[in-house]
């Protein structure tokens, strides 16, 4: 119900970006996926977050920190399971080296990486990702970045079909103002027969046969960015919503399912203090009020579920599994 | 997708009982409803539990003691906003008299009392439940309870349509065994023009001329009751799941709707010891694995959905608000 | 080591005021002991607030609210276990009333209401409180507010002594300004063996024939109350100290105690809309970095201590549990 | 209060080993220490576990599965903040191996890695731990490992002195059966004039001239162990229990500070399920009921006091940074 942004993507925030780096070898199909929250150093210049768990069978790093100080002061880098260490171990060298660039000494930062499994497609425990490929991602970061198969989108499933990366924007009028929210997904779950888009169970037209007693196996990253002004507190609340959109295309959240949302804004930016000393004089910060956020939440309950459509819809076919549209072709079903 | 019980509500779960007391008097259209999760009393024997608040706008009394012990040791009761404490009140006196008959000296309780907003229909601020209405919805406890505009669902809206009390009930097939997940709500929540039953948003047919800047004030309280063994950590996840539920009925959870779950099991019943030295044995727990639970995290989120749209189509028109079928008839739409 | 302030009180903190209502009949030995964080009415101007559960064998109402939103609209009671109910019915009708006064038609209100069991003291049973005990409570409110066993403190044992409401209040210098934190307890809690006083393990002293296998079935309500500008999400983390001041009088908190600790700032006051179009700007909110909180921090677990020390010094003795300086004097010791 | 175990370290728990590899080459002074939680694979048989975050300004991976499903499946790896990356890679890598030993083909798997930020000593931006570093540490698993200036406590500071790892058990009596809870500190976190020992306030002895001004900006990693029968619900009470621990020795939890608990318990072992056709039964599970945890409780907090008091005690002074030893031996001061 509500107009998208120009791009209909995450990056219709200003300021942010996305880049893959997709690696497409044989039996190795997996990538790295970086949103980069805004184009300064944001270690320097933090931006208010929050996470919020739906399903936490998960192994995303660099939330408690997030919860505590409500504030993201990383790239979120998005990638297989069992290479999120590297790709951790990656993006603190990444920070390391743009900090001295700015002339600070980093001594400590708070990483975030996210992960869903790829091994459906990806021959996994062989660990393929490494340092240049994070950094190749980092450097393709742009505004008109590719959805589907790419990036760490590569070799993941979502409801039986090729899943990936996936994103939306919606625009949101307050107070006289226009305001973006965004979102991205690494889609890599559901189930195909619980499949829904826009109000039609394509999943039970396209999987009539499908086994009952198949298991949800995959996992959810969503990234939401908003340039309304909110607190870590309200974007909290904002992530949550996250869950009502994914619901709208028909997930149940399975237990092997590792359902992580990550909200940030940003309308505020919040400095690195080097010490007590370092502070002169109160904080201040200004919000939407709670009182009006229902637009917000409802705009981001859309872009969530349009995310997840978009990654079904961009994805290309990897392996035996199909993509939504050779699915529909196959079928001969019109969407 | 799942068969539903023979009543399909909550008290197709063995043991469960719901009554009602409906106060009609003019301007006081309020009541209160009670969920008895067991035959024999829950203090003395109590049900493993969890509760989950997908948006705590709300006043909800009781939940701390179930997330820390995670058991349910009182029935639960649902009223409107400004009742809690008489409501609260009076469960407690029943409990006291109730451990009296049998022979237990009850120093400690904790009650469960939820609540939605019925000022929309009800003169909320009389605060209009006495201990005597408390009573009567215990003493009314049965298997085949009314849903729609009886009890604490007297005054309540829902998407813009008369809501209430609602309830429906799944089956699931686990390890050879036939389990029931059921689910009641007391439906106070969402905007019209989100209202959606079985993928058919029909709320923007209902409400096509709805003010786009409608506020979403109002709350759901979700009780859901199983008899399959679980423990504690596994029904908050189905609490959780609850979310899907609602979602899929349309709601976004705005800002001001106090959305509220508990979960119990009928499975596993957990002594009251009376000190250590009553303590003779290790305590030892049956349930079913995590990972075989996606079908009964997807038949709650069937049954609550199901039990929302119970709510709208079991509902009477009251004072000015008019029910779902009202309006049906008066927009001549066929659901 | 901070300076305590004017009274060593949690009403040192400018405009907090605090009302008991003491009952003393035969075997009832009760009461109500009301918080008013502000002169004027807390609900058209609200505070900032969040909650901590410590351990949640407790029946406080009200919390999630406080959680969700951020903020206090109500007074704080504290009473005996089974009185919450009608303690909380009692603060509504005062809510309603006092609103009425301000010309505003309140039609929904959080009201906050802890407990600790006095059974060990007090007929439990009989639901003593009544509403007129709160309202003479809120009558009480003053600065120079009593500690001991008065109000809902007369029944209360701590540490194997008599216990029951304690207060303290420390000062601490942030950016060229000084700050008040004050705490108030209601101290229920803790097993005579573990008693420590500034550093002086006097329990042990004081039961060194206590039973091993003695459980502890207290609880302990923690108030506390800054000047300090602070969000939410900064009360959350204060809040979460008292811990280490309770702990720092010998507490291991035991299974049985309720303990539980709401904390609220009185420097930003955010206003009630009434609804959207109410809402004309953003809302905008001073307060201290993270990075200079450790004073505060440290000041608070110095506190929460201070109060704990000031219930036990404070009580006098009721039926057969005796006050802290009855023991002393009997067994000869010197503190 | 106390007996403790037989080494007075957290191996008497049955079956938990702790390997070091320290790194001291001139201007890094850093390491890695892993806990062992049983001899055999813990992916294919799970222990019960919990984690409790007492304050997130830190960088722990693997919290969110632990909480989700209440499992422990890898070793605990304890490093610092800007190696966690390459350690979580190292170990999943010994997990693949580890279970391909095993006939089991990984495809998933949480491994957890906690830090404390050693760079007050070392020279953290160059992230000196390699893949070798942690396989050295893994084999060097034993009973009778060292605490202090070793391992990942290499280069840490606590309490203004030498900080690093320390360990301690504590011996307790229920239901006739003797358990034992064993404790590891990764101790980086206090200010000096805190510092309590055996409830004597040293700090203010050793640390007079402390500037007020001095910011905590340490972390503590506790890993708890037990042979007591406990569930997850159970093991995130213990957890909670550490922070009276860790103030009985007088932190008040910095800003700064990281302060990241995880427990387990080797008493149940819980199958990893290759899929739903893997499960045959319902899974049983023996605890202690919670009504006699307050024992348990107690020896955790005494656990964990000792702990912190061992890694000060143990340290040898590394760089210009003074262990305990050292000062009182330069203050002329007697413990």
């Amino acid at each position: 119900m509500y107009n998208t942004g120009k791009l209909n993507k995450i990056s219709d925030v200003k300021g942010v970006t996305v880049g893959h780096h997709t690696v497409d070898q044989d039996a190795i199909q997996t990538g790295v996926t970086v949103v980069m929250p805004c184009p300064d150093n944001p270690f320097l210049n933090k931006l208010p977050a929050a996470s919020y768990v739906i399903n936490g069978y998960g192994k995303t790093a660099g939330l408690i920190q997030i919860d505590e100080l409500g504030t993201l002061e990383s790239p979120i880098a998005l990638t297989n399971t069992l290479c999120v260490g590297r790709v951790h171990d990656a993006l603190v060298s990444y920070m390391i080296a743009r900090c001295k660039g700015d002339d600070h000494d980093l001594k400590s930062i708070n990483v975030v990486v996210g992960e869903c499994n790829d091994a459906r497609i990806n021959a996994i425990e062989r660990q393929s990702i490494t340092r240049e490929h994070v950094a190749e991602a980092i450097a393709d970061a742009k505004i008109d970045f590719a959805s589907g198969s790419v990036g760490a989108g590569r070799g993941m499933v979502c409801h039986d079909l090729k899943g990936g990366i996936g994103s939306a924007s919606r625009i949101v009028n307050m107070l006289d103002k226009t305001y973006t929210v965004g979102a991205l997904v690494l889609a890599n779950h559901g189930r195909g027969r619980q499949l829904t888009i826009d109000n039609r169970p394509i999943g039970l037209e396209l999987f009539a046969h499908d086994k009952p007693d198949n298991l949800e196996k995959g996992s959810i990253m969503v990234i939401i960015a908003c340039d309304a002004p909110l607190n870590a507190r309200q974007l909290k609340r904002i992530a949550k919503r996250a869950t009502a959109g994914i619901a709208r295309v028909g997930s149940t959240f399975g237990n092997g399912s590792g359902d992580v949302v990550i909200a940030f804004s940003t309308a505020n930016r919040l400095k690195d203090y080097k010490g007590c000393s370092d502070v002169k004089t109160l904080e201040t910060f200004s919000y939407l009020p709670d009182a009006i956020l229902d637009d917000l939440f409802s705009a981001t309950v859309e872009g969530v579920a349009a995310s997840v459509v978009d990654a079904l819809q961009s994805a290309t076919s990897v392996g035996d599994v199909k993509s939504l549209n050779d699915m529909l072709l196959e079928k001969k079903i019109a969407l």
